[in-house]
């Protein structure tokens, strides 16, 4: 049966640099896929300074290429905290997204907005139901995980759960690539490796080692639940 | 296809104080389900002075009855440590069992036998083929968990994994009720809890708290492996 | 010389699931218990709603009965976060209680509240006269612990300090049975064991079992302080 | 080449109690040394009250003796949190400092003031730029380190750079006993050691034990950085 | 009643660095106090060339001064392992002393001399009696405790129990002043501070520091037990 | 000054998996660098069955090429453990190599002859005069670093030193290249990545992405010492 998988992140980019090789897996088995950006308004963003909006569109739209419905919320890099404001906002969206499975940012991070946003994605999924109307309908995912934002930035993440997605690797990689061209307002070219290109293929490559196979993502789930491994 | 499940203790209810749930569960599903025993000489533990060959058949018995092959080495307790012989003795045992999953205690521990054990297991698991005469046949376990001993024993153990139990919970809660018996000489009598027992039934409820199920046991995996979570 | 017993919870039943055996011995010892819940409003909790001022006023007289005063705050589940108007809401009821010895839960939860009510417990309880007008008398307990909110909930609590609960047991257990019977809008039938009277005993004998008592309470101390242990 | 090392504390005394002995190795070496104490407002203090200015000016006088420029925001202590306000004004302190070198409070502390001081630092430090009109000159440091506040406050911090401070410790030792008999209002007796100066002195010789020096000042560093080590 | 208090090192100074103030404490209280130091044969060791007996001798008359029993068994600094005849001398010893209470040192230590006589420790004290022949009397202590051996060797430790030895800090200055121009061959001059008397005095200044009194002495224990904090 | 650099490991191939890119820029400043493999009996591994003394020439060999004097005990592969024996061997060797500054694995391992190997280096690099006929000259390395052996094998290993390798990455690279030609008994293919030599891309740029350059190795420095950072 279909399911709905969510990612959260704090900026356009996190997903598709952290968990798209599990994203475009469930694509690929038919399960609806969605992405949560906290952060809608790049405004204070030097590298896209006056094509802001582009950036948000051109985000949306190279998703929707890849299968995934890209959301975004309109808060401002560095500008948010976590208050009954965001956390209604973030509830509200997924009152509207009914995920069946979530994926939010690990909550130690050296960048205050990935920390921020991990906490208000733990709220929201959690306990959003108690910030909405009475009587809104509203799905708490039946599991939650947690994925790292790289070894520049991430701190003391130790996975648990690993996911091979050397299957979709090249899709994956050529995703991340597109939209840093689109950062840069180029075109893409496939014969040049972006810096976050290479930063992702080197933590795929990483995981991948630890656990065996070319190419993985890896996640740490919030929940203990029980496993069959007979 | 059936497999070969190995547990593998230091004494001769470590395993099925430890993981007799999983076990059960193993042997429904009609795999071959095996236990070692490092410690096969009892001599210099007072509780069965003068008994201990009857504490090691019958416990081979027991177990049997429960489905499972219970197997000891010659150790003594206290008296054994990581030394070439025992490597190989222990290396030796799995050559001969040719395990497909395998479970050991972890390796920190306030008592010093479950500590040896845990190292004896790691490196005969692994490794043991480099230990044999060239040319045995080898099996090297796919999956390998570690076990705790129970809140009084264990040092620093975090699960990673859980297995449910509930429904093998009243055979594996009788199969440590009579091993107890047999231990203290009488017959047993179900409706008188065993200190062991209780001990059993509090780590179960509470490992089975952790990941939402009545009783479960919790294992950590000593390598990292992809799995399917969408 | 009796002394202030002062526990302090986000949710209504936290302290009483958490720290009832302990607050139960102090009472046998002629203490003064209090306990303070942050959270008073339950408007935007499903399984009491239209009864939510039964449900304080009950929990109120309940706790009475069994030697503790109970008090609330007046916020709200999920929307409450750590700011001034809160922390001095919290040094407000600080200083009118005056506690030797403070319990309050341990600050990293899978429940927001019980993180937010954690902080402002620490603000409160070390530096409330800070936000209170000067010359406000305000006395700083002398001991302060954690207290972790079981398996399901708590993230990386390792206790260091245990109290045998095993005399306090019956009527720690009674008392939480009775709680939840209020949120049911039942009746207390002693021969059912509610779900959360059957967490709180796996907790209790999971503690127990560590110290090696049948029944404990387990706690991290927030300050090093000097022993007897000769 | 001259550059600008700058301490950020919570209060007047935490910099010079954590780090001034690398600050006056710093003034040494002809950098230019800035302070930053978040708490300006000391009227809901007790010790000083009705002085509560004189505190502040008598630091700046007191610091510039020793080569470092004091600087304070107006914040109030136990009422401060991590608020858009608040992170604007620490930006706007660092974009007119300008460091290439930072240090500040370990996140994890007893004192709340610390643990928000600390993560204000953080983001104005590393995120700043994003809260200042566009265009507002900014510059990123280039090393930042995290100090701790000593046995009694300090939770879980392992430094991992050492500082030897011997060479500087009678001026260290000397700034903060000054700076303690201006809190208490007396004139400095250097011939009776105050509670904070041997508490300094204990830190000190005690980081110094570790690496092997008498006197040192112990750090971690927020961001790895290759090393020369042959 | 008086207890039989047994500190175990691997050197001939680990107790008389480590935890004298708690051992002179203990005979204030006349309790019995004996050291046990595995290492009895300095051959190997150059500061004491050819002087090794009278280092034995000298400690065994130094500590009894102090009201302390020392004994040596006969292991060579770095030339001992745990082994089966290693752990019957230690088994043999603890059977002869018959302590109530234990310390030993941490088995983490960048001495491997500090790592083996750890771990025979924990092996001797909690299952001597089964290396033992049959019908040996044998105690096992109520309290193990674990401590470390100051900041330049140990490595993670993380006390959880604190001894004030504030009142017994000239003395134990004192016996490890001693101690040291022992080892020198040279007589004590108490104006002259050892390199090793100051480290202690850092150690115990700092522990002091961390549990809010002058001076103390730090442990681990190494089970837990149920305590009295009402 | 020269210096000479000591690498020591386990197996043939740790040290040229795990440091050479330190080695080679050794080299390149003109320090003498030195690996001592533990381990130089392979006539239980079936790679090389029949040709275990030219995998050990052919190391030597091609070691030389690139600088560095390999050298190997006598030990087998999972057959030997921590015994006075081994210890002294391993002394021997240091006596002779005389390290400036020496590397060996981190302690925590899957494979147990890297956990045995550490210890063995640890205790011969720190005590080994003490296992040596007295007189025997003895150089004690000044700096002792700690490398892993990937993220497949290790346990636990946080580096906090990192060594920019982008320049000797070609070089580090072809080495273990040739090496792992030489164990397949082949002619190295510089344009077929070898999976030991796609492993070390992986891990160098893992490395290099957490500290800021292309490709590093990291290491936990063994004892802490004091670091110029102004």
């Amino acid at each position: 049966m279909a399911k709905t998988i969510l990612g959260i992140g704090a900026h356009y980019d996190d997903c598709i640099f952290g968990i798209s090789g599990t994203l475009l897996k469930a694509v690929r088995k038919n399960h609806r896929v969605v992405i949560l950006s906290l952060i809608g308004d790049y405004s204070n963003w030097p590298p896209v300074q006056g094509r802001e909006k582009e950036l948000v569109q051109g985000t949306i739209d190279l998703s929707k290429d890849y299968g995934a419905e890209m959301r975004f919320l309109n808060f401002a890099g560095t500008k948010f905290e976590v208050t009954e404001a965001n956390k209604l906002a973030a509830a509200q969206a997924i009152a509207e997204i009914q995920p069946d499975i979530a994926f939010h940012l690990w909550p130690h991070d050296s960048h205050s907005d990935h920390e921020a946003a991990s906490r208000l994605a733990i709220i929201a999924l959690r306990h959003g139901d108690r910030l909405l109307p009475r009587g809104t309908p509203f799905k708490h995912a039946q599991r939650i995980f947690q994925f790292d934002n790289g070894p520049r930035h991430t701190i003391g993440f130790e996975p648990d759960t690993f996911v091979d997605i050397a299957d979709d690797w090249r899709q994956a990689s050529e995703w991340l690539g597109k939209l840093m061209a689109l950062v840069r307002g180029e075109k893409y070219d496939p014969t040049k490796q972006d810096a976050a290109v290479r930063a992702k293929e080197t933590l795929a490559a990483y995981r991948g080692s630890t656990c065996g196979v070319r190419y993985a993502e890896a996640f740490r789930s919030t929940n203990a639940y029980p496993q069959e491994i007979l």
